[in-house]
């Protein structure tokens, strides 16, 4: 839809609007109100340089487009079909859960073991464990490689499928040529187009999954999606999208909670969502009552940060990593929960479908 | 804690802070660290007008408060306590529902004791209904006073107490003198100092309950407990502060949902949290989801538009008001969440004691 | 234009969709695209109560509108050539400049008429001074109703016209009655539509001129034009729209500077725009470039919070008020700006005319 | 300084306390006020990991921390007496604008050449113009390395320094291999921290600068130094910060105008800041106020997107570009202006000096 700046258009203005749009295969609809007229376009409108081009008029006020600019993550996509696991779990059937510490200690393995075996027994599906760190402040430890194989020789103690976040081509290399079996890109990176394509061409034709943590800036949901989209783009629709909180924070907490974001995504996409509340809230005391929330919402999964001892943790464990008992609580909690909020959430997909 | 521009104050400059925090009859304290000194302030550093005169010195940077602002809100306070009811249930140990349309409709009679008849039946403990509706745009219908008759005819009908919105002395002495058993302080009037304090000074030594809303724009969780201070400062402290969904937002809601400010509320103040999610969200097919969140994040009770033919409601009860049958389901789903939430919530309370 | 959420809908629902926007006087007009229908409303699409009524509808996504929801406030509204003066300057033909202490000590008038003194010197041209205060806190200062004799005395003394904050029916015919100049509605106050609506009927038929600040928290601009109808649809159109800083404050300041939305406003508004520089940042260095800005921008005129000693200020003037000097300084540099944006301003407004 | 979340700390806990804060090397200083107890700490308190070990202990509430935690941005530092050039402009000194296309269209080189030349004679002192551009949808031209040939052969043509934007480690290599002037670091990775480090290590004993902008989302001014940091660790100190508007966008514009944090980034850093008015606002008609205002707020420098034909752009071109000529006006206006904001602002910064 375009909308004008003044009621109607002149002649001139008008020729001009209909072949900007003509250039890019667009119909143009009038639509003549009694005090405005306005012009609908039939035809793809979600092109950046049509819009930037119709905007450009100095007689347009704006251009509202109706369609969604992502594709392949729509939900009308044949890609809603396709199931995507965590080991033995199907996503979007089972609550899945992954946990672990924030980074992995590379001098000291056996508190990874450890933490890996505890986690398991607590009920988690996949162990979560930090190789490379972002780390806002340049003179802050920042990861070491050698962490890379502690999280392999876990996964071969404790039989869990293992994450770790890339944060650029050399760690995506290092990382899927190692064998992991998931995949996770931060927050920071989530507008990081480059490392986003990259990842989709490495991840072609491997059993492997991302999960696309949300930019901490991301008000806009359909930027989350053409993040996701990126990735899927490659060949692999592999993908789980991950809320984990965004800023600004207003209220107190490390972030701002978007868990309530799950049925907005779900009723655009047909990605599985998997919340993070130990980022959202960013401190152990309130990361159960954050999950339950997230499972409230309708989450497919969780993503929790644990550790067997927080305080001896070297990255974010030590404020916001939950012990292993707390994990297995909240685990049984939150299934229950999402087994209540699962017939809510019907109603929302179940009307989108044609 | 005032912390200098400068790595180290001249004397001078020593010698004016301490005369301006000695009028205020604080004692300050040096702090000499190896690179920087800061002072603390050993006395009640809450005077605004104290921390302006600090602030306005050209080389101080800042004044880092400790104390809370407010007093009688605190959990420190003994109104901590204090029992808050609405009818026979106790906030803080059951899970309470008000319900109710929007706005009455005074030429529908009716469809409001319908509408009171089916929320009691679908398990609320009070019913509400919008007396006088606040309306961005001045050309809106903005509710009518006969609607107060309409609404104490259906407390007598079906046995519930009542809660209606006032937002200005007129309205408020009326609702006051009528007999409602709660008001509701809305969002665009949570600054309106006037009212706070006109509302305290009119409920004392009544037995009415106050519940107010968050504003839409309180960032800081200390400006909203301040705004509960002003009326529980009237001197009756049956207040509940009801946290409803705050701007900018940033997803799709109609306000960025905010339930999960509940546990960070109860961990600094005794008053009873209980959450809209009907402004939160502002679709009715996403309410039972944010209800269930909202119990999941440890709220004291609900309170959520409902009506028996949303269609047929003259304020936001088209979009926004759930069905009785479906108000049923959500309080048995909450019910069963907030015992589970509960003792995650003890233990950020317990830990708060003394 | 009514946006569903499907691409087709069925007969039965373009029919009931039909139904209801024929009882708005609405006419459907039918856009089918290649992919998906949407319908444009032929008629007055501003009612709220419509809005609402069609996206509760399961199968609608939402209601875009292209009318702007006011009438009086807009631009191509006949009270565009309204001439609003301050004392005998032209508001949007010379940079008018109000300034004077944050709140006037009734226990020290003195103070006040010097500062009044020095305000003028420095070429202000109107004086402002506030006789009640909103405070955060209800255990702060308030104001004092003696200080609007102080005020009214000033005014009398040195030439300007005056203008103060009124925060209740109670203070708003205080001040009319005592016969002050211009009026101001505070940011707490600015959806405070009982009050809003109080003071459309009390200033109309009377040479009063009404300053509304942005509300902290109006991210829509229509919102805040909105409310600026409430008061013109008393009947008298003596309305500034003043910005002032919003929330969240995400940079440092003490609100978010937001002398941008300026040229904003005076696309879409015929009243002309005060800036207030001193709130936006709240520390005094900063006021004069604030304030440079906003002449960048186009404001009309600034409200400076200047004081002839700030530390002896009782409100905000110790942390953010300047010295006439400085307010001298500013006023000379900010009007040789006006002069530069003046022709830039014209391209966007020019442009809007039929 | 250490807030605990009860009043005391009991023995045990204070001892847990020291114990943690001296492995960091960090003597605790105890400020027994007449209700709480709080701990300044005597020594580096900037380590991440050390406030996460504190405020992870269930007894405090949390960690302020005085010190910046960057070292080498800060005006301090004795690279605040480095001198940044552009082309043979001193930036600090004089008002630098670099100006150009978004995205230079690599099938029509021409139309660079002519804005180049165009820029040039209207007094620009640095052209831009996008090779690889960031783009949101996957599906849209994502550039063209052969526009680097393109760029190389305006500056031969011209005589201009020119700057590009590059995205990941492949781009930088080229970029730097062929000899730009300067580079350009977007929003969007601002927090890459991967591509960041690498900038640094590729600039290091090369004449290059580089403009790092502020990521959208970037609400604390630390991070955004920060991020500089991580490229001046690198070796070269030719940095320039570049405010370009932050979300949440909550006026109508494309971004939030943050030209009003040229103030505080001075206060705190040495680096020059050059503000981008183009993607603040986001259109054409408004992009010469948004300029104006930045050289009120004391800017070094403007980055304008101009086109010689902005309709014939291929990327935010036809939305936001200027024509020359506009261009041409904006620099006088920016020149005159900028000498005035220049004496309020040394205010700023020389109160700031030792």
């Amino acid at each position: 839809m375009i909308i004008p700046r003044v009621n109607r258009l002149t002649p001139e203005q008008e020729a001009e609007l209909k072949a900007i749009t003509a250039e890019f295969g667009i119909t143009l609809r009038v639509i003549q109100g009694d005090q405005r007229t306005v012009y609908a376009m039939v035809g793809d409108e979600t092109s950046e340089l049509l819009i930037n081009r119709v905007e450009g008029l100095d007689y347009i006020e704006r251009v509202d487009t109706i369609q969604a600019p992502y594709k392949l993550m729509a939900r009308e996509n044949p890609l809603s079909q396709h199931t995507i696991r965590v080991g033995d779990k199907v996503l979007g059937r089972d609550l899945v859960v992954l946990a672990g510490p924030c980074t992995i200690d590379p001098k000291n393995p056996g508190l990874f073991f450890d933490t890996a075996h505890a986690v398991k027994e607590a009920g988690a599906d996949g162990l979560r464990g930090g190789v490379w760190k972002p780390r806002t402040n340049p003179h802050s430890f920042q990861g070491d490689a050698k962490s890379l194989d502690i999280l392999l020789e876990a996964r071969q103690k404790v039989g869990l499928p293992v994450i770790t976040e890339v944060m650029d081509e050399e760690q995506l290399n290092l990382a899927v040529d190692a064998g992991v079996d998931m995949l996770q890109i931060g927050a920071r990176n989530a507008l990081n187009y480059s490392l986003l394509r990259e990842v989709g061409r490495k991840v072609n034709g491997k059993p492997i999954t991302v999960l696309l943590k949300r930019g901490i800036h991301m008000g806009q949901l359909d930027e989350f999606i053409l993040a996701g989209e990126y990735i899927v783009a490659g060949g692999n629709p592999n993908l789980i999208l991950c809320p984990r909180g965004t800023l600004p924070t207003m209220d107190g907490y490390r972030n701002h909670p978007d868990e309530s974001i799950t049925p907005l995504l779900k009723a655009k996409t047909w990605a599985p969502v998997v919340v993070d509340p130990s980022h959202s809230v960013g401190k152990a005391v309130y990361v159960p009552l954050a999950a339950l929330a997230a499972a409230a919402y309708g989450a497919d999964g969780l993503i929790v940060e644990t550790h067997i001892n927080p305080k001896a943790g070297i990255g974010d464990d030590p404020k916001q990593a939950v012990t292993p008992d707390v994990l297995a609580g909240l685990i049984q909690d939150a299934r229950r929960i999402h087994g209540q909020s699962r017939k809510y959430l019907e109603q929302i997909t179940l009307k989108k479908s044609p």
